[in-house]
């Protein structure tokens, strides 16, 4: 169970690394600060294009491209323990994922293109999503249901001669509101009575359809994310080939959970990272403020709060790595419940790490003057999105039962 | 130790609670929509002028106006623990503190004109503050110290002649966004050397000055909660009479320690009923949801954490009045601990029950669907504002040593 | 909602604190310190009832006897928030209960007794009861059933011509153990399959049968708390005449839950007392000792801990208080959610100031030369014995969905 | 950074883990049931002999002995990560330690003699210990001071011309109550007012002096765990030749810090499986145990229970392995951080999932009908021994400060 680097994982994550550091984080705030202005925030500014493809120019040009590739052929030749390291150098920077081509959904997308796609669709979106072209986004939670349960999910797919017509609402599809985006995947139900796992499927739906409305972006603690954002989108009457459908009728459930799996893991991969983050900004602030004589972090409990966060931290971390690991054994079906844990464990502990990281900060720990604010919104979503704590947990449980030989 | 309404306080209060339910809380939602358009975010707009005035007109007509005044002359006759029932009743809309002028800071600055103003402030400000014509803002929390330890206060204060001279920064100036706000109570520091609890003072200084540059509002998880707002503010050269000064040179801790106890429990109050808020949209959400077979309430975990939210608020409300109680009997040092128990738990289990209906609620839990987030938000700084937690739980453990002859 | 002492409280309290801080808390240690020598351990030693004796003598004169007659005639005249008071001085001494004729599970069975006994079984057992001359024993839980539902109760109830005639196995029968103990209150299964809540009944058994035999004491964390202790029963064809069954067949369910109310709050109650205990050794222990050149009570997050053991402690009080005054309005319906509520929190609060007294304490907390370690022990009990947490919170959750019209 | 058993690893972990499940564990509890007769408490029993000293003579004949080797020439040619898995095993029974040789203190005591001791040590204690033939004592603790900081250490040891004379008192010296120790270590004061770290020393003093005197044995929750025991010593006047000191004067802390490293991580290795023995019993009494219509499984936050232990379980045996491979890298000063890391989260996880499988077995879980209270006892001490939570969470802070060049 080696939950280190590879030599050539190593050279790679060294590499990430001072990239995020050198190039990368430093432009987080000015990227930022385009947004929001007088413009249509629903657009990159021409500062905004120009840091984004500047740097992904340059993170082409040093082969720090696609490493999320670790299951697929042309690979960058790393294990997914490798590459849970390096996405823990991308979880330091806001930019950072996207600049390497690493940002969801679009990995979880183009490996859907790459297991299951038609030439046609690898041509006209794979390719592109590859080069960093266009982005895609992937339509599953739905307003109306308790979408944790995915047996829910009513948008309507029907089949009408050489078509299928798509009808319903979709929301929190990240990266919708990208003008760049090109391309949807989407869930939906192709059967009213049909067996619960067996009624839906996956199609791929072009955006530049007239019958799509993208209706708003959905806020996170009142951020839209624009001009990324996570957009809640309608469709009347969308109208896609046959051919269009991923795999087959009623065989979406399949595709999702290839689909979640290693999407988990990144997630969880780069909220380690960001509690590193938010761990050393509480250290450096409790050393640099003083009050009653001493500086912050020689106060009460302050430094058994630093000493809680490594922990929690450390644990989480080889957690992920041994997540990894399983996913690397080839058996998915033993690695989800591992799967489940850490998409449990890593938001909690960023998220405990953050809060306590806000604490010290006093009040700049909520406001614009830190990063820990939106690191704590972003990191809070993730108890929430692919598998809220409840569904994971009962997933973990249900491993141990089985485990016994009951039920 | 009698934790119920009096009869008058329960006439209030079910007045408060009914105008409250009825009138402000349907109309907190248009009054937020205003804000963010086009226009300048730090005027009010007509709507909201007009929604603001004609509540307070109501609200001014039933009587239910400054009901704060619990320990002054004129008041509304009624106990502090009476107002307790009453403020939690306002923490249900985020408009009502305002519409009953029960809101923060102007009571604690009222308070402070009512008892060591000047009969020149007294009709200048009090007066005009009462009748809700103007704002007010209290200056403490600096953006260079750890103001938790209100010992490093810095803002200068020093005479020239027959004027003091202030020069400095503040933040987190709540209310000092407002166009309205006439006036400033501010924390300054009025000798270098001289004893920990004897060098600051508190002067009053009108807003109309061009000396005084608002910087900019300092934003809460991204909310800048314009127009009322947080502002950043520079002093520079900011000249005030010699008798603009509270009580007199280095009596500024005896002042902000008299006006910072009520005002503590009145943001506890108001957090508890945000609670209650949240746990009815919660357990509402939990019954509205199928998954699996059941409604969400009925899955896993999801009832014991009712039954959590429920225990926590109980418990943190009867602190709140035990606190409010000991206010009322008159020895203020005695109810000091309480004060300080009832700030670091109230906002906890607030944010506690918040953060699982958030989690109840899924995804739209942290968008702009529900209250959630704002609450979230705005109960985190509860942990910070007027003393993060750390300094209470030390003011907590030193009574218990005292308690016991210790130290 | 007066929460505080009555004047006739205040007196009777005040005489119990005194007592228990002068004549019983110093006798609890030489009274434990007999059990476990060469003896019978289930039989009192000289020394042992010399002082239970002359304890309760002492006890009687000063009409501190049987102060928990809140409920019915003839009793101290006190409310049942004077008695969470003067319970709470009980919780300081093991002995104290026993020496007042409070304790467990004698108080519920004489209330028993004089709410649904017969004249015969009030003169026969209440008033010796009452005097303090014998003790009772309660037999509920059974060792094959998850007994937390108690429509699992099994032991068979079964008509023979003019009598009852009783076969099963009863575990964790408190007092049972005492030579004293002359009379058992079992709860038995009279139908096999009648309705949920009307097949079992409540029957008197006096205890000199010799088809009952106690098969051992159950231990808890290893002390059988002898000669008192909590007995494991088996009855084998125990016969009693048809007039020693409460109130009917099939009203078990009716007499259980009239006799838990008040038991709960009692042990409640005395938890408060125990972990003030707790609290007093800890902050104690923490002065006197030093470590790295301070006081314990100094070094990192030591005094919050502390600070954390008042909030808990003071809150988890007040829950106490207003359960009490809730029985006090008489409304058992509308008090039960609040006795599940406490029965909840107290005993949790109480441990972990425990928990946290033993960790101030060092190795010398888990071991005999504190208290700590039987507190903790006796407290983990209370989170199991008259309904584990997890039906207590099942409880409270519908008490929620009730309020708000759902399910 | 391989957490994985090597081939060698994994063959003698497997050995190990079927003789504890065939021979060692069904053997625990008649083990236990001999103590506690009417017998001298402190001897064997000629059955606890036999069983000891027949699955001693199994253990060695497979191979199974001294693993604990694995930093010593001669040893057993695996990891500390391999042991890690290893003595996991072991923690599923309580006899298993010693059957295979691997009980503390004797592995630290062991460890001493073979790096620290003269040739005449290592022939009369460690090749005797090394042989099982007598077992040992480590005497550090003391009743008079916070031991937490081991500079406080009183016990006095003064040249008197060719010896050294010490006299104080010791306790919780674990396995000096065996009637088969015949050796104590003992850290003693050399110098009153010297450097702190230079003022202590570390002295081999045999059993067998009349001016030793055992006072008393150490109570864990009420049990002395004889035969073994944690004992009360005192010495007055012993006296030892000037060799009897290892490595010389004032070196007593570097013994210490070298000896106590390992047996933190074995004792927490040991803790992980103690816990994964009780997951397995929580989730089959779940399973096996119905209320209300379901098993105790299905029912509230039961499961929820379930997967927060194994994730918790699986966090903490991670932290475990990765501090034994820091340990096998063989730089002892970065892995301090990481060995208090898992002092600190290896018993909180391991007493969390205790109490959780307590709370389902209901009151039966802390009696003697499971193995669940005294597994609850043992790793509540594992907070205290070897330093307590407070002194390790002092350790992580600043390696954390440290990291980041502060302080």
């Amino acid at each position: 169970m080696d939950l280190g680097l590879t030599p050539r994982g190593r050279e790679l994550r060294d590499a990430v690394a001072t990239m995020v550091r050198e190039d990368i984080a430093p432009l987080d705030a000015p990227f930022h600060a385009e947004t929001g202005g007088t413009g249509d925030r629903w657009q990159h500014t021409p500062r905004q294009t120009e840091i984004l493809e500047s740097l992904k120019e340059k993170a082409r040009e040093q082969g720090l491209w696609n490493l999320w590739q670790t299951h697929l052929p042309g690979g960058p030749g790393i294990t997914t323990v490798d590459y849970a390291w390096i996405a823990e150098e991308m979880g330091q920077s806001w930019l950072a994922p996207e600049v390497f081509n690493c940002n969801a959904p679009d990995t979880g997308n183009m490996e859907v293109f790459a297991r299951y796609g038609t030439e046609d669709m690898k041509s006209l979106w794979l390719e592109r999503l590859m080069a960093g072209e266009i982005r895609s986004a992937y339509l599953m939670t739905e307003p109306e249901v308790a979408s944790s349960d995915a047996s829910n999910i009513a948008l309507r797919c029907e089949r009408d001669g050489d078509e299928w017509v798509l009808n319903g609402e979709k929301w929190w599809a990240t990266g919708a509101g990208d003008p760049r985006c090109a391309v949807h995947i989407v869930m939906c139900r192709t059967a009213v009575d049909g067996p619960r796992h067996r009624s839906h499927s996956m199609v791929v739906v072009p955006t530049d359809k007239k019958e799509i409305t993208v209706l708003r972006g959905m806020q996170v603690f009142g951020d839209d994310e624009a001009p990324h954002g996570h957009m809640h989108i309608r469709y009347d009457d969308v109208r896609v080939p046959l051919d269009a459908m991923l795999l087959g009728e009623g065989r979406g459930f399949e595709i999702a959970q290839g689909r979640l799996g290693p999407g988990r893991i990144h997630h969880c991969m780069r909220a380690v990272g960001m509690a590193e983050k938010c761990l050393t900004l509480m250290v450096e602030r409790g050393a640099a403020r003083q009050a009653f004589g001493s500086d912050l972090n020689s106060l009460g409990g302050n430094s058994e709060r630093i000493a809680e966060a490594r922990i929690g931290i450390e644990a989480s971390r080889l957690l992920c790595l041994k997540a990894a690991w399983a996913m690397d054994q080839g058996d998915m079906k033993a690695a989800a419940p591992l799967i489940s844990q850490v998409k449990i464990m890593a938001p909690r502990v960023a998220l405990e790490v953050c809060d306590a990281a806000i604490q010290m900060h006093g009040a700049a720990g909520v406001s614009q003057d830190t990063d820990l604010a939106r690191i704590y919104a972003h990191l809070r979503t993730l108890r929430l999105v692919d598998g809220p704590d409840a569904v994971h947990l009962r997933t973990v449980a249900r491993a141990e039962m089985r485990a016994r030989g009951l039920r």
